[in-house]
């Protein structure tokens, strides 16, 4: 199996300069001032180097788009970090502060809300303005030349235009967020699985998401603006909920309370919905999303602020778009509806028809899957470097558009201009008439699935659909893994609602006369949630979404159904496609279940052996020595007693912020302890060993850990089998778990890598 | 506060005859046969009388209504019981028995699908039929007297009919099933958050249900019947996973690995997704039904299997539905939506007015539970014996016909007859008319509600509904408690529906010539949805109920608003009603979130200290010693070995078990071990100590217990914090933790009911 993944999406390349510490000969001399090296990563540890500002513009090497390894990503605590410190704030707030940050938690979301409606008003309006000024342009172009047969020319435009605009937005993920690549949801869901993706909720990742997809979908390439919402939306909620921004250098006095990974967690969980909403407008769909595909953590409380996010989310949108198009505060108006209003019904012999478009869209998702599996292993491979990222997007819009500006002259269809069609399409057809094809090319890709959808039966010939869909799938399962933001949702239910309605005119063919035949628009929607499901492979989101987004509950039984048998026959050839680039990728995510017939594996197989250890009182030497040894870079380590007891779990960041401030015992009094500010004010970045100093004098000093350490860790016995370790780090979202003997000493260690390397063995 | 809890919903009252053993002075001395009390039950305990045939019929004693204390509830165990017996099973298995168990948990989930959407199908005929039959009675001598002014006549017969039909229900539900009383919703809450609530998964239960809730719908009680099916579909689900019936004492051969507390309770899951599918034909509010309020164990697998039940169900209903209304195979005919399918949209403007209903349905909804709350302390002070219950239902039937028959001919409006009322209602009006109030009290409640919802305008004048609604929220408050299966969802819904209305028209008499006054139906629709979620304060779940069940999505930002407003109004007052009545009967159900502020609280604090503990290889003598200790009934023990060193956790059921089958070491061979069969037979009513016969000589053997333990159970440090343990409890749905000290030795054990304790004191 190819070693490189995936890694456009998932991986910021210029976080990969992993250089190790150069060996130290003799352990027990190891000073801290040895390590001098500025970006050192630990194999499960702590480290970014988002301060080391190398983050933009460094001379492409093969170093820099190196793929990244499993054991290059770092996990998330989603465990509370408790100790003495916490005990005594916790103890100290009193019930009207406690309410307070309660109250915090509703603000935060109510802010999210509104800010990510806001963002997806704003890519909404620069989208359609762009695109309808590029076709402007270009029919203005075309209408002087096509009687002067200088039709190169408006392709040239076109091509330079597409090209331009798709060039930002490849410059500006290639060389200032690489990880704003992609839709997005895998991220996100890496995230919310509880692995570090580093940059994902960055604001510099954000404004090249937003950027990047406003110009990649005005660019004409095979991509929807979905994806990049919610990824958008979690990167807001990660933003607010922490008050600071790592790449502006400011923090606010705000939401102290919540910088930690769990709070962050719940948020970004938030800023997911509240994208979805946005995107389709679909809050329920939102809060589905968030939990189907993200989350494993239920919970009631957390459940109904992503709610209230949603709807919030849902609201703003609403009415800005209502503003936009002059239906101010008509927040029902249809035009608001994504995918446009459907009315109708289906009859029951109907249902057959659709099982077995729901088996096309599993056979084509996983055909789209599989391509583009092998086209990510091509890129991973040979487009390494840099400028051949941008030179593939280049070439990709290029092809793009001249395949479409061919497929406009090719089809001859010419329909004739109706209240629908107001805008000038002419082309090679007659006055008063405008081309079928370029009205797929010339909107905003939902307004194409919006034609698809719902214009009248002779609309488009099956010939022009034939036409546009068979180069429209490749170019697509092409696109998705460019150095581009872009969501995958649209090019499915694009590719969807036009062999969708391939069926609906045979049907109409066989049954002219027929009631049930005269409605294209149901096998269109059908085929668009089969092809979409086979692709995504989720369902009970997708269902509420795509009602919410057709506004019409009639059809969710068919819905439901046809996704579920997409997600069936897909399932049988291959993963989903986010699933996909995950595991190519070789983040160490964890699965639902534990990996089946494991039982008669143990935790002595499978935890990291012999733990290194600290004692509760220790020398600053001891200390510097464990932090700095370059094979056991765990993120945490277990605390032992003098006689060698198990005592509690100190956190590698904890220690470095020890030293850092040395809070050594014999240059403090005997109440002198750090305040927990200080370790929240240091979240998320901590900085590297080597910037701590310590002289040889310090070295001899002692440094009591017992105040930072969490006295009571989860553990687990070394007989445990690993469906148990499993459960218990899946359900409460652990990074490592302590593994004691039966005299309660440690003997190892089990951390995320470990669980998922043995979950992974049995697949391909 | 009054110790009495509401019982009739959550209790099982013959199960209530709990004896304790009678004092043993010597514990040393004690041997399993001096234990003769047949339904001894423990605090924490594992037995249930269903084997003692004490089910039905016994004489009404105080002692059989007594209120059930916290300590009478057992928990249910949703970890995994892992010993040597089940990693040699486990290991056995090959790749194709693993996936022959996965098909089964989808075939299993097929078949809950389709049977709950048949006895759903049952329970709606049999409904519509006996109401039609009512009506038809009542009406002829209504028309035979309205002339000859013997008007007592047909009330008597009414009441005569309603008494008797309700009678049967009382009957059935004070001495067959008690637990059958009520909406059920509250017992699957409990169910799935891990408290055994006896017999709520029983075939009799259902058998009672379904019957009861016929019987007591057609009565005309204020009850609904959708959370009886809801119920239903759970207990179908139970009885369908375990392959068998304790009622009827058959055993199938069939799904026997499922045999266990955690496989059932997914089922149970799935079940109760598949009632909401099929009481309201909303399958996604199905899956999110049994997810919001009940589930805390979110894994994608099992959701998908949940999806399928709730659609499978909503198919077979549909299905047979539409075969009953003549629209054979049209599974999207418009009659099988519940409430009748809205058009129509609403203007921005109209959103304050929405909000200020979602106000006024949370102050209606906390008035609701407090009066509710008041009769049902008061009902559980006085109405103790079963023949007053069901009087007191009778009473309840009397007073609801009288009241109803007394509005009919007090309210005078009579409309002409449409084409929607073709029955005969006329009463006092002139002929070609009926009369308005009948409509309401003459029809399947559904249809009241649809009548309220859909009719125009004028049909109800204001002081119709003022008359109708009065009275029938006290009625309403009275009947929810009741010894009858009686649903709440749809009184709230007509109550609900009944002043949104009477809102509804107001605005029209405010702008009488406005097109967004004119739609009375949208006024109505909020404040039921505002009502019900003012009621029993759900909000996702409801919001997607109410979506899919009026057919129209463009409501779905009000709906969720109003809900969500109509839950915080609520809160501020008082608990939604269901878990009024959960905590009214003290189940130690387990929270969302750890209590607030107890940080401060330990392991040593919470937990039950001293712990009784067992030998690895023990003198039966021993054995029955501890499991006859009255003071330390629990429901399983720390196994430590000869040093002390905790080994292991066995359950008190699995020590039974080796009892009975003299698995001594003496007796047997080095390698006769018990079969897990044998453990999985007798799941889930183990038999008492007092059915185990041990000799003077047996008790003189030695027990290996080493093949049967948890090897491995979750431990905690005695340091950890309370909402350390509580996380751990919720996340994986524990039933006991074992406390160990530094030394690894076992200081305590942590039980539901210890945790819940602490929950429990910061509230009322």
């Amino acid at each position: 199996m190819d070693t490189r993944g995936d890694l456009s999406p998932l991986l910021s390349n210029d976080e990969d300069d992993e250089v190790m510490i150069s060996s130290i000969g003799n352990h027990s001399e190891a000073s801290c001032r040895f390590l001098s090296t500025p970006n050192r990563r630990t194999s499960d540890g702590l480290f970014e180097n988002g301060d080391s500002g190398i983050e933009a513009l460094v001379s492409d090497t093969d170093e820099s788009v190196r793929p990244k390894k499993t054991a290059d990503y770092e996990a998330l605590d989603y465990d509370t970090i408790e100790n003495e410190l916490y005990y005594a704030e916790e103890t100290k707030m009193s019930h009207r502060q406690w309410k307070c940050i309660q109250i915090q938690r509703w603000l935060i979301c109510v802010l999210i809300g509104i800010t990510t409606g806001l963002v997806a008003v704003i890519i909404n309006i620069s989208i359609i303005q762009l695109t309808e000024l590029k076709m402007k342009i270009v029919t203005q172009a075309i209408e002087k030349c096509v009687k002067s047969a200088c039709l190169y020319q408006p392709l040239l435009i076109w091509i330079t235009i597409n090209a331009g605009l798709v060039m930002i937005a490849a410059l500006l993920t290639v060389f200032v967020a690489p990880v704003a690549a992609g839709s997005g949801i895998p991220q996100i869901k890496c995230f919310l699985n509880g692995v570090k993706v580093p940059n994902v909720v960055r604001l510099k990742t954000f404004f090249t998401k937003v950027v990047g997809i406003i110009a990649s979908v005005s660019g004409g390439l095979a991509v929807g603006k979905e994806g990049p919402m919610i990824h958008a939306g979690a990167v807001l909620a990660a933003g607010i909920s922490q008050g600071r921004s790592i790449t502006f250098k400011l923090t606010f006095p705000l939401f102290e309370y919540f910088r930690n990974d769990r709070e962050k967690r719940d948020f970004v969980c938030a800023g997911a919905a509240a994208g979805v909403a946005a995107a389709f407008g679909a809050p329920v769909g939102g809060v589905l999303f968030s939990l189907e595909e993200a989350s494993s953590f239920w919970n009631q409380a957390l459940t109904w602020r992503i709610f209230l996010c949603s709807i919030l989310s849902s609201y703003s949108l609403n009415f800005f778009m209502s503003l936009y198009h002059h239906h101010g505060g008509d927040l029902a108006y249809p035009g608001l509806i994504n995918f446009g209003k459907f009315e109708g019904t289906y009859e029951g012999f109907e249902l057959p028809i659709f099982f077995f478009m729901g088996v096309i869209g599993g056979l084509l998702g996983a055909l789209f899957n599989a391509i583009n599996h092998k086209i990510t292993i091509f890129r991973n491979k040979y487009v390494t470097i840099r400028f051949l990222k941008v030179v593939e997007v280049i070439i990709v819009s290029v092809v793009s558009a001249t395949i479409a500006f061919m497929m406009m002259f090719l089809s001859a269809q010419c329909n004739p201009l109706g209240q629908d069609i107001n805008v000038d399409l002419q082309f090679l057809c007659e006055d008063g008439q405008y081309n079928t094809m370029a009205s797929l090319f010339f909107t905003p890709p939902e307004d194409s699935v919006k034609s698809l959808f719902h214009d009248p039966l002779g609309s488009f010939q099956p010939l022009t659909i034939i036409i546009f869909v068979l180069p429209y799938f490749f170019v697509a399962c092409w696109t998705y893994g460019l150095q581009v933001p872009s969501g995958l949702f649209i090019p499915a239910l694009l590719i969807g609602a036009a062999w969708g309605r391939l069926i609906g005119i045979c049907m109409n063919a066989i049954c002219p006369d027929c009631l049930w035949s005269q409605d294209v628009a149901k096998y269109a929607l059908i085929g668009a949630a089969a092809q979409l499901g086979g692709t995504v492979r989720m369902t009970i989101s997708l269902t509420v979404i795509l009602i919410e987004a057709t506004g019409n509950i009639s059809y969710s039984l068919p819905l439901m159904t046809v996704l579920m048998i997409a997600k069936w026959v897909g399932d049988f050839f291959n993963q989903g496609i986010y699933d996909k680039h995950v595991h190519l990728a070789k983040v160490p995510i964890l699965e639902w279940e534990p990996p089946p017939l494991s039982i008669n594996i143990h935790a002595r197989e499978v935890m990291g052996t012999p733990a290194v250890t600290v004692r509760e009182v220790c020398l600053v030497k001891d200390i510097c020595r464990v932090l700095s040894d370059p094979h056991n870079c765990h993120s945490g380590y277990p605390v032992t007693n003098e006689e060698g007891k198990f005592r509690g779990f100190v956190l590698r960041s904890q220690l470095l912020i020890l030293l850092k401030h040395k809070v050594f015992m014999e240059r403090s009094g005997p109440d002198d302890r750090l305040e927990l500010a200080v370790f929240r004010d240091s979240y998320p970045r901590y900085f590297p060993l080597s910037i701590v100093n310590v002289s040889e004098d310090e070295q001899r000093c002692h440094i009591d850990i017992r105040p930072y350490l969490n006295p009571a860790p989860y553990t687990i016995s070394e007989r445990a089998s690993l469906p148990r370790i499993f459960r218990l780090f899946r359900a409460l979202g652990l990074r490592h778990l302590v593994v004691v003997n039966d005299n309660f000493e440690v003997v190892g260690i089990v951390t995320r890598k470990d669980i998922w390397k043995w979950g992974h063995h049995g697949k391909s």
